[in-house]
């Protein structure tokens, strides 16, 4: 370590699947490309199983491992508590890893219930008290095109939001053969296609147009009810064993709602869509313009402008790669295209940065808990054969 | 006429303005490009004012003018009767023509209510003991691509349909500035958003799916209630004058269904999309595969075969102007595109086929009655609240 | 026919097959869509078998027919003699006609060589003192997006023009069974892909950047040397039959130019694009700003203003269906987009008002020379192995 | 390190601008996603300024640094130089690596000169007998949509090429205000576009179709002659100062080539074509299918299949994301796409693959001379006028 080298931030990271690498690489990518305040350092890997903890480690680049996540909260070289579990457990680490000092990063949806949410989000807000900071993991909000829109809504170029689509489309499920994993199993996941997927496209209609939901309805649907159990994963994918067991959560929800700003909105979660591999689709239609995002072209964000004259009007593609697009300046030249990956890494600089300022990063474990009642009510109003459900203000929340 | 031209078939057609020059344009070229049975001639124009039915005639190819509709359905050299006007209209005039004993094609929605639509099919549900045939025209059933969606879907091509998202997404009223017209005048019109473009993707979803709505639930909305009164009008665009009056219809709805075989739809229909000027798209998701088509790419269907082996399978982007493709052995080489108004020539074409052979058109009124039921459904689920509403069987209608 | 008809336009068309049934409806519907100073009447059509030549007459809606193109041109209720007619008839055709004080409008390419297009340029020239004018019918010009693209161009949006990359790629002879036509006859046709399409895109090359090529290099080449003899044809799909017969001209041409303003630009024409149906894709690179266009999606140009901050600049996809587009005015609303043959709706629109106007319709004979020459240079450069031919200039033709 | 990690592959890199930036990604990340039969270290960063070589290897992650190349080439812990530096130094580099027994990754192209080039593939071709293996960095063979296309045409799924074109667009010199930079210098790059970007095009061209250039004719040109020199530089966009200088590089070079097969392709290297960033486009037109792949969409491979029914053919999407895809098992789920760096990781695993096997890595130096030659000859044949240009065969190089 030089001597002008920024003071370490040690990351304790529990959990070491699909997000565990993700975040993994986002912690080893983030110094390497951006300046950052504080040099994160892959301290300790939480584990239940040592040797395939160890392996993990060693493969992903962390020093140590712990088995048990309690001592793994409790060191003194882990600043960052990284969760990286099914969301079942994610109340009682985040509430315990903030009672000891450290700060908390918290996969999404924030956990499996409003009651869990609740709790932990008064617990971060008791902890910003003592400086001690938590952000759940709404990562799709730092792909730079999501960004950009985020700022366009907010420098008025298309308007007052009247309409909102926003789908997320995958497929990985439509074979009723792909096997069950615990995405599929309510105890541990909390819901299926609504908090895995969904969770995301309720964040994102939110935080691009700066408006919450304020009352929702809508059908959750299981298409397939019983699924082979699988043997060993890759990814998302199982390799199916022999068994058979049930799906436990929804295949696919739809849903309806009214904005806080006056528009209404249709949300699409499902992993049915054939073809649709993690079709993210956002379209936002202004007073004075729309945007149009699909994740299947992640470095693109199309924008119409109203004010232009009809005879050259039109939606504008554009490729962003800029220097002076979000995030950016710290990649490649111009259309050198970023990747899935790369949105963890700016959610670990954007981390980090709160962390070395003192400032409460977002999305809070407040706006984690916002979203964790879109989605019970949603799962309420289905269970109430589609009949709308109000949610509370910002105010009353 | 020389001597082995087909038997003549004479249209007495009601209406002049948008939807008149496209169905003019319909019966002028069906017999240029296609083998028909019998040779309509575009016999007698009906509209009030005599001067402008007069020039409108010359315009559009019509041999005479009425200027009551009466008259107009009495004429002895009148088979078919060609409603164009506006939905308040459509009831009466339909069923005195049929009990004239004339042909019927009358255009989207059927009525401007679910009684009136009921007097409708009852009127052609006798009117065909005698051999009167009557037609609704959901022309963009006649856009080959769509046409080829539906063998597909008969043909097991996506197996059993999961999901359908439907959108119809225009702009034109999207500035607040657009002028009143009778579509913004619920006496007139019935319904804005939801009976003139929502019922078009009512129609196409059930269509290509083979299958009804059960059930739906959804949200009518009004962006705009107050406008400038037209002075005048060419195509949906008027001219503003000075006077303002309100809307009455609404602007965007939005609604959730459940369909007969078990799956779920999402449906969307807006003048206030700005940049998206008559996009319908529809993607529907199946048990082996996918469709997807939008009508800003009207000449091309995308379909996903879920059968193929996932390192090669993809959305096929299938241009839909290849001789075997439907309609199309009659027009222009493949890559020929054709554009709007070829849809109203197939469905003259097929009605005329209908007429020679005896056989009743479709759709029916008794299928657009059922999506008047539809649009209905929607209406009393937006002024309760959201909460769903239960359609008849087929059985039971 | 009204007090206030404008006076009758005489046309008399040769040739009905593609080329003639297009024109055909052209010259249908330019009334009807458009207000005409003069009234185009679909007079006589010429042909050399009288049958067959009078079932297209009435297919087509013409009220005469000619056996002897000679007597055609000779009537006196002819003002336009409309050459529909393979290549190698173009010269002795139109000449004559404009010497019998006729108005021609002839296909392209004007001729099949250099020396006829002179005779006809001459002839063209000497009738324009006269009076009676001629156009060479390069189509594509009259496509909405092309004509807008063009007056971008004029209007200084995107610079001065560095690059153009031209292509017409087609697919219906990349199978080796699709049988002979006279377009694949150096007798009838003069040339293979080269003449039938590459023309086309050297035309609208020049047209929308208003520079024309100053020098060419480039390869001819045929794939398949031998095909089926056909029995009939049906657009430009034939049915083969039993012998075989030589293929006398090009499969592909590709060839490089330097354009009269300092640029650059590549050419290619083929008809053994697999998958690529009736793709003309052009795309011009200025100092300031970029354009592009594709036929597969033909109600669209996209544009690049490089004059935006390139935080927000994009290819802008302007569906060019406005009312204040080129020709659309006259046509649906937004969004309903148009299909191949209304170009040739706006061509007849664009020649009536010229000939009222006793102004030189464009493009010209002596248009139709340049590219003539620009076409036998490139056959050139191909027999020459490639080495560069330099062009006459404008001041030099 | 444990006790059963794979044998450590020290790695020597010289130079640390955008190449170095993306191979220092690529040796961090190889590790962290594949297993590698070696395990390669971040040895020693090459640099002539130590300060600034030092500040590159804390960023980038490089043990140690040398201002002097012969002392980093001689050093124990080096097995493998990778060599990232401009053009006219890669032969001095190279060969000298090579004679110290270093195995050698050098960036494209090969070198400045044919002479040069020759010179380096006699010391690989030494090297080799030796078991000292080289490999030139066409990096873009190992984006997964690439080599998904190289082995779609292997396995016949196009039948034999007939037509390529080949196109690299690119925007970053379109403003006469960007400043000069070595890549401008012909004595440091070579040439400009044509060697910096149609060296790509070409390697593609030849790696898809398993083919070679023939001869080739075309045209280079440099539209803007003096520039700004700049003060500093972020990847490739420098920063101007107030001094000028001459661009003594290509703009532009658009050429034709025929291949090995029989088949004929088109060129186009640009970096003045407003709104395409990085837009390498390739399409394959075999008798069989097709193929098209734009590296604006970098994830995904477009096929048109022939062999199938017309009425349902069409390019298929491919999204190359599929754990069967080539690379992709190793990366995220289906759909979570890749980026830019990711085919410099690839490239590292396939040469440390070859490392340990032993095998010859691909491309060879033997590669690389073969692209310098086709280079060469393009730009002879633009000093000559355009006159095509044959290049030796397989057998004859």
């Amino acid at each position: 370590m030089a001597e002008d080298d920024p003071p370490r931030l040690g990351v304790g990271m529990i959990g070491y699947a699909f997000m565990g690498a993700a975040h993994s690489q986002a912690w080893r990518n983030a110094p390497r490309f951006f300046d950052l305040p504080l040099r994160p350092e892959l301290t300790v890997l939480g584990g239940r199983s040592e040797g395939a903890a160890r392996a993990a480690a060693r493969r992903l680049g962390w020093a140590d491992v712990e088995t048990d996540w309690k001592a793994l909260i409790e060191r003194d070289d882990v600043d960052v508590v990284d969760i990286c579990t099914p969301g079942d457990t994610h109340a009682e680490i985040a509430i315990a890893a903030l009672a000891a000092g450290k700060h908390v990063l918290c996969e999404k949806p924030l956990a499996n219930s409003v009651a869990e949410a609740e709790a932990m989000a008064a617990a971060a807000a008791q902890a910003a008290t003592r400086g001690v900071l938590a952000m759940v993991g709404f990562t799709y909000r730092r792909v730079p095109a999501i960004e950009l829109a985020r700022r366009m809504v907010a420098d008025g170029r298309i308007g007052q939001i009247r309409q909102i689509r926003a789908q997320y489309l995958q497929d990985w499920l439509a074979d009723p053969q792909a096997p069950l994993s615990w995405r599929l199993d309510k105890q541990r996941a909390g819901s299926g296609a609504l908090g895995d997927i969904g969770a995301h496209i309720v964040d994102l209609a939110q935080f691009i147009s700066g408006e919450v939901l304020t009352s929702v309805g809508g059908v959750l649907t299981t298409f397939v009810s019983e699924r082979p159990v699988a043997d060993s994963f890759a990814g998302l994918h199982g390799r199916g064993g022999t068994g058979r067991g049930p799906v436990t959560v929804d295949d696919a929800a739809i849903f309806l709602a009214r904005l806080s700003g006056g528009g209404i909105a249709t949300f699409e979660a499902t992993r049915f869509a054939w073809g649709r591999k993690n079709a993210i689709r956002l379209e936002l239609n202004g007073t004075t313009g729309s945007l149009a995002f699909d994740f299947e072209d992640m470095n693109v964000l199309n924008y119409f402008d109203a004010t232009l004259a009809p005879v050259e009007a039109g939606f504008r593609r554009i490729v962003v790669t800029e220097p002076d697009h979000p995030y950016l300046s710290a990649w490649w030249p111009a259309g050198h295209g970023l990747g899935y990956e790369h949105a963890f890494t700016h959610q670990a600089v954007d981390l980090v940065g709160a962390i070395a300022a003192g400032r409460q990063p977002e999305p809070s474990f407040a706006d984690g808990l916002q979203i964790q009642r879109v989605l019970d009510a949603v799962e309420r109003s289905s269970t109430a054969g589609g009949a709308w459900v109000a949610l509370p203000t910002a105010a009353g929340s």
